[in-house]
């Protein structure tokens, strides 16, 4: 049981992290700190967190599980404000999308990636976010990867798994750099085209009407879209060495499609399409739910 | 009131129309048409036709109200085949997802587009597809887009429009070319970018697996690659003139994006992404459902 949980960043994932340790009754108190002042009363009102506070140090410093949940690009400043409060007795983990500009950012404040901190990234989401979108259940049944180094203590690692698991995640281990190349492809590089398109479609609409004509396809295809741009930029700048070539390469497999349609080349096209269909069919087979 | 509806192709398309034509009461007996002996079958089973039959003379030649539900690919063929069984009391209409390649093939099957056929496209789909996928609310709070042509009959477009609304659908009027150039953005593009990037990390994950570590932003994103494959093979060729240059420029803005990451352009990116974000708010804003 952990005595005293701090949630640095109260959003919707450090907000629904806090609930849902509630909800199973795996913490005795929690205590939330953010930058904004807003968002962090909006957080103690809805009793997401039991007390709150804008002061890392004083947040941080009486915890033994500490979460560092804000977004991919303040992460170097939180772990700068741990620094002089870090206790050998506590864990620290994170939720980051990127693992690997995690990783640098412990090493750049700390000169090494202390052995307590176990990197993590539980792949859940919502289109909304904020403490008021976030809920007990976002992690029920989701997937949360650990990407563990070498030195990282064996007892913390198995703290956080345990935690996430305890919140009803399912827990996978592997390197940072795997973690990465994969996120680029199965999010990251999604969110750059869901941006793309309805970026461009946007400048169509703004001339002439079409988005009132797109339908429940449309809705859910750029869905995506509506996530924070902020905290996008922040994950594609933090993990560019594997985002942009997979952008490249999409950008060229598209250009080959239109050169296929251009050229009546159906047979060609066709296995393209059957392939993403009978690619797509694995994904569901494989998702949790 | 229709004495007798034909519906040609009872797919998921047509299955839906007849089920909710028999729901709403527009019509007093429905024969269904279909080259797929199975689906036909199966159709009749589902009770979703009255009558089944694989003969479109048979079929078209005792009904008052006829409705051509085959893939884009398949109207041509139709055409032919109704010409000589075509009655002027009756009126004709489609579901196409593309309009000129309709009117092309009506005017090749014809030699002109006959008065009394009015060109239509619900803007409704279903991942599944099949007679067995049909439901009576499938166009329930869904836009029609009609594209009559001058000489389009007043009263056949009159009638058209009222059995779509009879069907719970909101019914829009435009030209056909403009109806291609709408749909390629919003729903063309989107299904051929979906069918690209699965089919891309489809391979990705054949290789080494990814998806399992996809998460429901994927699922979302993706949905439409699960969309039948021939079908939006016919749609893709038959809407080439708009879908090429916007898969084109899909491809350039996707470079730019990759430029812009790679030079740490980070207030243009934001720019991108902020837009996209708020023309979703806007899309969302229109949509009726």
């Amino acid at each position: 049981m952990i005595e005293r949980l701090c949630v640095i960043g109260v959003g919707l994932i450090g907000g629904s992290i806090a609930q849902a340790a509630r909800e199973k009754g795996l913490c005795r108190s929690i205590i939330g700190v953010d930058s904004n002042r807003q968002n962090l009363q909006q957080a103690k009102a809805l009793e997401v967190i039991d007390q709150a506070t804008n002061d890392i140090g004083k947040g941080a410093g009486t915890a033994d599980f500490i979460v560092v949940a804000t977004p991919v690009g303040a992460v170097g400043g939180v772990f700068s404000a741990l620094r002089s409060y870090w206790s050998d007795d506590a864990v620290y983990t994170d939720v980051c999308s990127t693992k690997r500009s995690v990783l640098e950012a412990a090493q750049a404040a700390f000169g090494f990636v202390p052995d307590n901190f176990v990197p993590a990234h539980p792949i859940a989401g919502a289109e909304r976010s904020g403490v008021g979108a976030s809920r007990p259940d976002l992690y029920s049944g989701k997937r949360v990867i650990v990407t563990p180094l070498p030195n990282t203590d064996r007892a913390a690692l198995a703290k956080v798994t345990a935690f996430w698991r305890g919140l009803g995640a399912e827990v996978s281990k592997m390197e940072a750099a795997h973690h990465d190349e994969v996120l680029a492809a199965t999010s990251h590089l999604p969110h750059v085209v869901a941006y793309a398109l309805v970026d461009m479609l946007g400048k169509k609409d703004e001339k002439r009407e079409i988005f009132q004509f797109a339908a429940g396809g449309f809705r859910d295809f750029t869905r995506i879209a509506s996530s924070d741009p902020r905290m996008w930029l922040d994950i594609c700048m933090a993990n560019r060495e594997e985002i942009v070539p997979l952008i490249k390469q999409l950008s060229v497999e598209l250009e080959v499609i239109a050169d296929m349609i251009d050229n009546n080349a159906t047979d060609e096209l066709l296995e393209t399409f059957r392939c993403a269909h009978s690619a797509r069919r694995r994904f569901i087979n494989h998702s949790l739910s």
